[in-house]
């Protein structure tokens, strides 16, 4: 049987994982697949320097990535090039070209994943992106076709690892948050522009992402609410401990009366909890079907050989595929094209959370009943409250607050009137999550 | 496109869900398939007192699964009778009729599965068994397809639900174990014979299928090791936990340098594990692939919903791949055809594992010594001791021992000494996998 020839773009930690795979696995994958995967090009910045590829190998070098797409010799154009652009126009070409196309690139997806679908859809080639989310956890595969008998009800995610090993660090050894970070940073997890990792934009991607199989709606990345971790302090780590509670940073998209959840953002989750539990830079994904029930989904996040794991596997389903319609592929966001949803994306005002909520008050009596009383108002009932001692006689203390579900709307009139009262300058509020 | 025509065999707990999970979902399955998926027949003892269809459904209806098997109206049958034989039959007669055969049989699988699959490969057609190994986790798919570009190392799997609730309860309420075997047979979670399950025998047979699936080889059942739960007591439960542990009911697979280990056996494990806190009926598989690193699928192994979502989710494969040749469809079981490995399977003498040993011990100086010299004499490594104080004066003492990693043809031997040397009467040994 012919083999697959393979084009890489990008020679980078994920490029390199993907040869290096390929190469190194490339028995046991033939005898999978029942074809041969072959890298014939390969394309890189100062692709003279590369170390992937022995120095008389047969494998086609080139800085220019557009020799890739463009090279009638490749089947398969692999993108791990990353960023929008010219990642974008790149893979536009490919397909135009007639090429199948696997990514990792998250961002990609998440921005012009409508446009390269309905592209690649028109050509009946396929776009692959399992790298895309989760790194090496079947994570796609799982909901698009390991749980299609389903209605997807809820999912809830740990899916950046920079930010679940700089939480973890935290709690763990009690360090504050710059501090993990500049580590994060020494050791290669974090880039030093750390915005995408460390204010949620990248967990964001992929959520948007995951939110589209999961529902059958479309790509809409603009519309999920996004928080990321950079305000989360030790003290709110240390007393969610205390509550039974772990913080982590999970992207939750959830299926409601009133319209579709998509949020990112910091998340008290009870500490027995499986995904709780999942510490450092590994990721997970919980995904509760109607049928199902709930399931997770468990491994690394990010890391050359990890996520060249997930590129390999998708190049192995094109392999399988090749010959297939368009009707018989696995549809690219789960749904088959036309049959999308339009389904209300919902902002945060309709958010249906309960709270954490710090308050920072005057040690005297009648502070708790006030805050009690504007919380009544609202219709928001408090299920747990902690009073710190004051650290100095006289000073402030903290009031830590536990609600019920409430909408989020009623949650921001209430505070507002809490600052309005002179009962706390400011209050922190981070939102629970029981996943139960 | 044409409807894909299913015909069910068998209406108990799975076969019901299933018809539920088609009709309920029937409208999300077809926007993801592309395809309705139609129920056209069904076959059940008492056909006449099924509820699941109405009585003026145009379902055909019998009591005869051969009627399924050979109706030419039916594209895919679905077998979820249980058991050997007649589902053998049945299914070797669906294939031989050129239909695609779904099912959620781990005994017929595990048996079988050469035979039927070999028969399935010669008629180009699909047998698909996603719902045979850890119910609605859609395990199969993930190291068939998702892990496709690894290495396998090693599974580890909690796959048999009853046992696990079983473990579940003795931890957690120090109930012992014919106590709660007696509750889960009233919930429903065990049969009345429960020899499947607390022997282990349920477990071997999935084991046997993903240690197939993940190394390339040949089902065996007959070669994998299977010990039962039934005789762990509470008092290895507490000491297991005072050490940080924690027993669960484990299926293993791994390669090693001279060959396969398969087993089945009750197993310590470092409580701060993952897969450690998979409590109740839940099931969990952790795959360790050279590339992806540690992977954890987790989710219901049982239940008439749980087991329906991986049922349907092939019937949706199978929809899929209705045009693609042999070639193109994946493997049943990950390898192509001819394309297995031929590998020795070791019996249980070279297995490599540490342990936990508890022995009944005379409360005197020297019997530590004696036992330390005996093992030291078979290169065993004691990595740490308990003794507990004798419950009445006199009395004999626990003496509790956790080794470093040994064969276990080593172990015996030492364990023979001990015995013969009358240090203990019995010894009780558990195996211990760090998972890391």
């Amino acid at each position: 049987m012919k083999s697959v020839r393979v084009g890489l773009m990008g020679l980078g930690t994920v490029g390199g994982g993907t040869a290096t795979v390929l190469m190194r696995n490339a028995e046991d994958i033939t005898r999978r697949v029942g074809r041969s995967i072959e890298i014939v090009r390969a394309a890189a910045r100062e692709i003279n320097e590369q170390t992937i590829f022995p120095a008389e190998t047969t494998v086609k070098l080139s800085e220019d990535a557009w020799d890739v797409v463009n090279d009638p010799d490749v089947d398969v154009v692999v993108e791990l090039i990353g960023g929008y652009s010219p990642a974008r126009e790149l893979v536009l070409k490919a397909i135009e070209n007639g090429k199948h196309v696997v990514t990792a690139n998250k961002a990609l997806i998440a921005m012009h994943g409508e446009e390269i679908f309905a592209a690649a859809n028109e050509k009946g080639v396929s776009v692959c992106y399992e790298a895309a989310v989760a790194g090496g956890i079947p994570i796609i595969k799982a909901m698009r076709e390991g749980l299609a008998g389903n209605k997807i009800e809820w999912l809830a995610g740990i899916i950046n690892g920079t930010g679940n090993f700089i939480l973890t660090e935290m709690r763990d050894k009690g360090r504050d948050f710059d501090d993990v970070l500049k580590e994060a940073q020494a050791l290669g997890y974090a880039e030093v522009d750390p915005t995408f990792d460390v204010e949620g934009i990248d967990a964001a991607h992929k959520l948007t992402i995951l939110a589209s199989i999961a529902f059958g709606i479309p790509l809409q990345f603009e519309k999920t609410f996004t928080e990321g971790i950079s305000k989360v302090t030790t003290e709110d780590v240390t007393y969610a401990e205390e509550l039974g509670y772990r913080i982590k940073h999970l992207g939750v998209a959830r299926r409601t009366d009133k319209g579709i959840e998509m949020r990112v953002h910091p998340t008290l989750i009870p500490a027995k909890r499986l995904i709780a539990n999942v510490d450092g830079v590994m990721n997970a994904v919980l995904v509760h079907g109607d049928a199902v029930g709930p399931t997770l989904y468990y491994g690394a996040g990010a890391g050359a050989e990890p996520t060249a794991s997930a590129v390999v596997a998708d190049i192995a389903d094109v392999a399988r595929t090749f010959e297939s319609s368009v009707e018989n592929k696995v549809a690219a966001l789960g749904y088959q094209t036309g049959q999308e949803a339009d389904i209300n994306v919902l902002t945060s005002d309709d958010f249906e959370t309960a709270y954490y909520l710090r308050l920072h008050v005057e040690d005297r009596p009648g502070v708790l009943a006030e805050v009690a009383r504007i919380f009544a108002e609202q219709g928001i009932s408090i299920e747990a409250v902690i009073q710190k001692e004051p650290q100095t006689e006289g000073s402030k203390v903290s009031l830590i607050l536990l609600t019920q579900k409430v909408q989020e709307k009623r949650m921001n009139a209430a505070l507002a009137k809490v600052e309005a009262a002179n009962i706390s300058e400011s209050v922190t509020r981070i939102r629970v999550e029981h996943l139960g």
